[in-house]
């Protein structure tokens, strides 16, 4: 209908500053966590756009609310974009519609079904594990018996932690820092379930392909619904 | 037939009333294990809130059974009921059916299939988390050489097994605690299956959807068998 | 043709002595490991007991590649059998078969297909772990800097391995103990993938037909190829 | 068309060669890592054997780089090809296409689908665990405070990330040495996709059709596409 014209119009429109503020909301937080010792100038400066852009994902999602007429199940149909109004550093995750926009612009997409799965997931897992890290860096530092003692430390705990590898070397020791991690782990688990499906979907499609006609295998198939 | 009928409106009538009885059960545990040094009155009512509640399950299992025309089957193709009754603290695992209630009064689920799947088995993630960090923390506190020190700790080490994350850095030491941890070792797989299988299902129904046509993406598409 | 016949007769006829053979291997390798101080005679009857179980395991696969015509094929198409007869401590997994004769008596099978693949990782993951936790004692035993001090803390281990879980507060240090190790990694990845693909389709699938039609749900429903 | 059958006849010429000078490349990048103390004529002969045959992974590249017509869209498809010319040490990996070009001589495959995918993903595994013991273990061997102590150390850290496992009992402390933990990490979810996936798909294939005709069970079925 006319509203989802609207809607649709006002993502596309909408979608690339979006994400460029995202991006620059990460930014920010990293050098606020990272960055020691810059003049109070610059860290009010930091947090000033910090909370701006926030307040953009806040407007952009009551737009958008309103577009849809203010129904309620808007709220229910997009947990996702609830979330990252609540947990800005999520933002990035949004990046799939950047991408789908992008997409959406070719007359057939570039990649094969699978391989957009998996390089959704594996961004995903990059900018979730890059947050993560800041996050569980910025609590832990300082904590009297913490493991987390170099931001290294703490990506390399969260890539552990994202892969439920989980070696237990570098652990985060405060409730805030757990906090976070509990997310990390749940968050682990989706793109696991993301990655290894569609990679192990892809490995037998493309067998099966290779199996009907002996062609030269390793070129991931057409998208095909599985 | 109408064994079928009454047992279905048994369980309609007994849904609520059980899963209240369930929470109940949980709570009362909870308060059992964390409240120290409460009145030897607080004592035994909670206790005997707790063993009242638990034969209310038996009585209802024994219902169902006998509403079955007490056929055999009916334990073998309910375990998870039988596993209640003997381990009532798994109680709420059943609220996927109390979920189900609610859903049959609408005449179209509101929730699509994976995201029913996903919530399912987070809530059971939850309330198995919670009720195994409890056990645990009531067999191990106070055991020589143990991590588990707060309940705190107790919820940190079931989140990284529920996960099969691990870190290794709280883990039980006792017998008892050992046996609780393999348990939910076992709940951590099943969980990790229902949501990395649905996840990655809805993950690629949904850019396969998208591909075909170039609708806004991210909406979970209608439930459809698999 | 009439060889398979054969086979299939030869298989029916020493399925069960087959398994209580394993049982009975397993059955003295434990008591081997466990039992410390018993006479050197019981250890010779114990070791004889072993080696002829083995030998009639070894038996067993020559007489079934023979019935097949001495196919070479036989060897790749069982690569179970051929393990179990290098490794017989594995011989119990084959109790999916026996499982599978007794299932060919009756009309249809009393178990859903995912509960039947359940069932049988679940059995094969406790056989596994027994036989690799004490596999793994007898090789930890006495070894410096071991941390698999008594039984409970190798099958501790065992189950922390199986699950993909990996604390780490138990670990094998010397070689032998490591390879064990690394073969029940594999395990544990296999079943995991028959445990979580298993349980998600039974999840889904009982989710979709709960859908269609608004019946009771929890029963798994019927086995259906997938 | 042309373009596509000068480049089969190319990879089929090549596999063969490339595939050794891959095994070659692994061969003396272990003996540098492993052997101390050979002679620096020794040390120059291997440093030049590990370039030159790097030069022909580049060189091979290159050549079916052009074959396809110099399509920039040949690197996008290709992304293992590529990532093997950047990283030498994955190269065994392409063991898949030798194993195809082998295949393809015969009617029909040997092995089933599943049966097929379960081996290369372990054969993948093999191949990247050596590769990444040995990077790590060069990369860690005399740093302070390193767990990784003997080579045995780094294959047994090696089995316990690929299979997501991670006791933490060996772990890489140095920043190329977590880098190459990484990049195992993410390689072992893949493999976890690709041998769990295939694995219960093929359990459950096999249970589905032993339901429909009580044959003997055991065998894996011949491969379909799913």
């Amino acid at each position: 209908m006319d509203d989802e014209n609207r809607l649709w119009r006002w993502r596309q429109r909408t979608e690339v500053p979006l994400f460029a503020a995202s991006v620059l909301f990460l930014g920010c937080y990293a050098v606020q966590v990272l960055a020691e010792g810059i003049g109070p100038g610059w860290e009010a400066l930091l947090r000033a756009v910090t909370y701006g852009t926030w307040a953009l994902f806040v407007v952009d999602y009551l737009v958008r609310w309103r577009l849809t007429g203010r129904h309620a199940h808007f709220v229910r149909r997009h947990p996702l974009d609830a979330l990252v109004v609540v947990l800005p550093l999520l933002r990035p995750l949004r990046i799939v519609q950047l991408y789908e926009t992008a997409q959406h612009r070719h007359v057939r997409p570039r990649l094969t079904l699978y391989a957009r799965v998996i390089a959704y997931a594996g961004l995903s897992a990059v900018l979730l594990g890059f947050a993560g890290a800041l996050a569980v860096y910025s609590a832990e530092r300082g904590a009297p018996g913490t493991t987390v003692r170099t931001f290294g430390d703490a990506v390399w705990w969260a890539c552990s932690t994202l892969t439920t590898v989980g070696y237990g070397d570098v652990t985060p020791v405060t409730g805030l820092g757990r906090t976070v991690a509990v997310g990390m782990m749940a968050g682990g688990l989706a793109l696991l379930g993301a990655v290894t499906g569609s990679f192990s979907s892809w490995l037998i499609q493309t067998f099966t392909l290779d199996e009907d006609r002996g062609g030269p295998p390793g070129n991931p198939p057409g998208a095909r619904p599985r």
